[in-house]
């Protein structure tokens, strides 16, 4: 995540000034503020703007003219309640904006999340600098056998090495080839005098799929919520995961009586299915079950015995 | 719009904080933050919440590190060009929150516009206050006879008295019922000792449309500008257009820029159909056309000739 | 739900025509199609018009050129699989078109379902009907002890004689001066010659809230379970639930995959949170549990009770 | 365009078989249903299913119980009306579903349209077919030098041949080494035996951006008009504004009194600013007018010029 020394400067003199405001703040957030999290070998996350707090919530549900409840338990209390029984609009009352630098591959999942403002770097307009996300070498899995979209074993010894080389030869010189069409260099020179060089709404069509975007992004914190819900999940891609996990880190400093009610009946919790939950009563009630007389087919059964703790996922 | 002594209090008390922020603030927004604005005789219009402002229009177009561009003026020019160009989602990176008070029937047109997050007041969990809303004399007037959703002139006399009767009997008297369904004085208590009251939930049904209810509605710049571009124009019934008129004040407050562009673009501007334009231009070149020969409905004509300012809309 | 002759017959010539298409058909929702499911004492439900089916949501999820999978018990697989993992985006390929009859006051809590498209008959417009919703005695109930936005026992006697008729009476009442107001008769006719009648945007305001509106709602298979799951819920207030069962019964009808596996990962289904699951654990591991070891609230241990089927919810 | 002999039977499948409807039918876009519309050197957009027709735009305005007006001429009339004062929402409660192939740099300008249902061809999941989108030679542009996001003369001779076969070499050389990564033919056997591949999710940051993709793509008709009238627009980049073009043939055949009012006031129309207004009004009044006096920037006083057919825009 290298930053120039100009981007370096411009977000140094945003950190450095501050203005009163009768607005509600976040200390902790206000912490971090324009500071770039990183996120893989060179994407970041900073958290541009944000309205609200944990009070907005409740004062939402509460249609109130001031803030919040009179104690932060009580505030706790409600925000849990509303969580449990999905009442969302209240959440829809705080909202945060982000500047994220991120493949294109993984931009072009992220953007089906669609209640959400976006406005990405355009490739039309200007010319697209040279980085490209390179795996680490623990990221390069094989496909998975079981799973059509899962990774299976990493990859190693030559294999690895091969594969590495490929993705950056590839990205390498799709670029520098990028900048012949364009014939323009990185100082914004002709690479040959008097030829014409392609129309960057053109010319980009040769760039591979690693190479970086940007974009602000601004989604209230419901839908921020769902995103995370989906994407911070063991199912998620590794390299969306990362970003939503970076995210996760920063619910947590902004709202944290929501994130603790989150954690709970989102990220740690479960659901049942009505034939599974009849397999959970029957043991309770002390029957011993099997997948055979569970109405379930086998994929469910492992599932469900998973989330019960009673074997591996 | 008279608050109770509660909620005045309420309101003084955030008004009288200020906390440091490094995002960017809004003086002259700071300045009526929180602060009802009176709209119809009880409803009102408040601020609770922003984030952002002209600066962070240009931000988002721009994808940037900092803030807006070097100088208020090309921040403007800019604005100016995404506005005319129909370049809508930087606009989409500001948001706004209001508490506003609102009778029913004026929330039910409101509603329409989908793309905000809402928390209203609720009538099946609380009991609603006595507050309804009753014209002024001056907008009490007679069915339009050439637009069916439109007024014509002000009623008079014994006429106005008899219907602004009736609108005060009828609500006054639907909501004394309303209480007496509930079984519940203005002071909590029961009105016959005993009774069960109906529930909330289906009492309220006995309630008339211009009953005060209110709401927390957040939305973000671009669909505010919409809301008001169909809400603040002439064709809006009164009484969503005055709400839509304060929102308008609180824009120019808020992101004069923005203001001043959507004033050129939008609410000062008008749009030319295929066949319209074709009657400008050869009136320009010196034709005198006449709507026989224009291809314009008669109703088309007269639109455009208002347009034109050659005629009475 | 009483049609009026014209409306009968505008009907009954729609089902009377039928043409050739290339596109999918459920001929089960075609028995029904254009027919009103009535609701409530006034109020219907009926399918206008529709698109897709289950095997729809299949070819969707495999962006396919031909329709389904080879065989309906594989789509059946695919459906459980999409609904159990959340992949929501196929369920959106199916769209359906309601016309609904309802009152103003469940118009009111349904329109906060925003992804859907909405026509609602317009009062600015038109004159209103002398339609009203009367509760059957046996759903005038009183206000919950216990739950603030529920309802408690059933009035009886006297209670309810007099409850109800304050609802027909002002729902009557305020009905013939809304007409007194606009100054016309059922007929068309004015009721005092050469008086001039309030606008219908202005006399609307004196109706109550269970007057009957009506609305064209179109909305896509995803956001109308989305709704269901909310609205069919016993949560639900009964007014609004009897709407979601007709619609409910309508799904069964035209995607009956889609209802199986929606009743069983939805309706019949239940969310428990990290705490609650860990008690679960714990009690299969032959643990006896206890509210107070268990990190539960009283009120979150009393519905993982009801879910366990180990107590009255 | 080419399709596989699979894919065209299939096709030829669903054309071949007929089933009668009670809904609203449309002969002229069954007559090219599941048809694809060739588009580019690879793409193509094919209707798969649609919901509604001209009198149902009209029949939700009305909120009817039949169809339609009385008269063809009248639907067209209201149709013209709801189109001029921006009443949306009739238009949304028709409803089309479109296959598209398309290459990915193009999909990634589309997707920004978010009021739109999606699925895409998943390459997390399945192996990516080499398919990518070569310019013709008469688009192979050179950047603009007045507009930063537009194009200039199209290129010739050498420099013409050289950027043709960098695209050419650069996509089927990532193509190839794709395959390499994921160790596995077009036959889907194993390049080299034994070796694992790398997980599909990783190897498809390989691809370039011209390489093809597909996805179904759903969308009300309000919200197709509104992405027709950004990207049909000469403003478009040229390989999306082909797509647009397609399906805004697709709309004549589907609902024609709806394209006539489209064209009419969205294609051929034009918006005056306040300010361009107040040209047109003193030039209409006699006065010779210049930029100077105007009020107008040089740039916003060229865009009139050419809307009015007074210069070249």
């Amino acid at each position: 995540m290298p930053l120039t020394p100009d981007q370096r400067s411009e977000i140094t003199a945003l950190r450095a000034e501050t203005r009163p405001t009768r607005r509600p703040t976040v200390p902790a957030l206000e912490e971090i503020l324009y500071e770039p999290q990183p996120v893989l070998d060179r994407g970041f996350v900073r958290v541009v703007d944000y309205m609200g707090d944990d009070a907005a919530v409740v004062q939402a549900a509460r249609v109130s003219y001031g803030r919040g409840t009179k104690s932060v338990r009580d505030d706790a209390g409600l925000i849990n309640y509303l969580m449990r029984h999905r009442h969302t609009t209240p959440f829809e009352m705080c909202e945060i904006k982000f500047h994220v630098k991120l493949p294109i591959f993984v931009a072009r999942q992220w953007i089906r999340h669609r209640t959400a403002n976006v406005n990405e770097y355009s490739a039309r307009y200007s010319v697209v600098e040279d980085e490209f996300y390179i795996p680490a070498p623990e990221q390069l899995a094989a496909q998975s056998a079981s799973n059509r979209q899962g990774r299976g074993a990493v990859l190693a010894g030559a294999d690895a090495e091969r594969a590495l080389a490929i993705l950056k030869e590839d990205a390498r010189r799709s670029y520098e080839r990028y900048r012949e069409l364009l014939n323009e260099t990185s100082d914004g020179k002709a690479i040959e005098e008097g030829r014409d060089g392609l129309a960057r709404e053109l010319a980009r069509m040769n760039l591979t799929l690693n190479v970086y975007t940007q974009w602000y992004w601004k989604v209230d914190l419901h839908n921020l919520l769902r995103f995370l819900s989906l994407r911070a999940d063991a199912h998620a891609q590794y390299e969306i995961r990362v970003y939503a996990e970076a995210m996760l880190a920063v619910v947590a400093r902004w709202v944290p009586q929501v994130h603790a009610a989150f954690m709970d009946h989102e990220v740690g919790g479960a659901r049942l299915s009505a034939k599974g939950l009849a397999v959970v009563r029957r043991m309770l009630a002390g029957e011993a079950v099997a997948q055979g007389d569970s109405g379930l087919s086998a994929r469910e059964w492992r599932e469900l015995m998973a989330v019960l703790g009673r074997q591996a996922p």
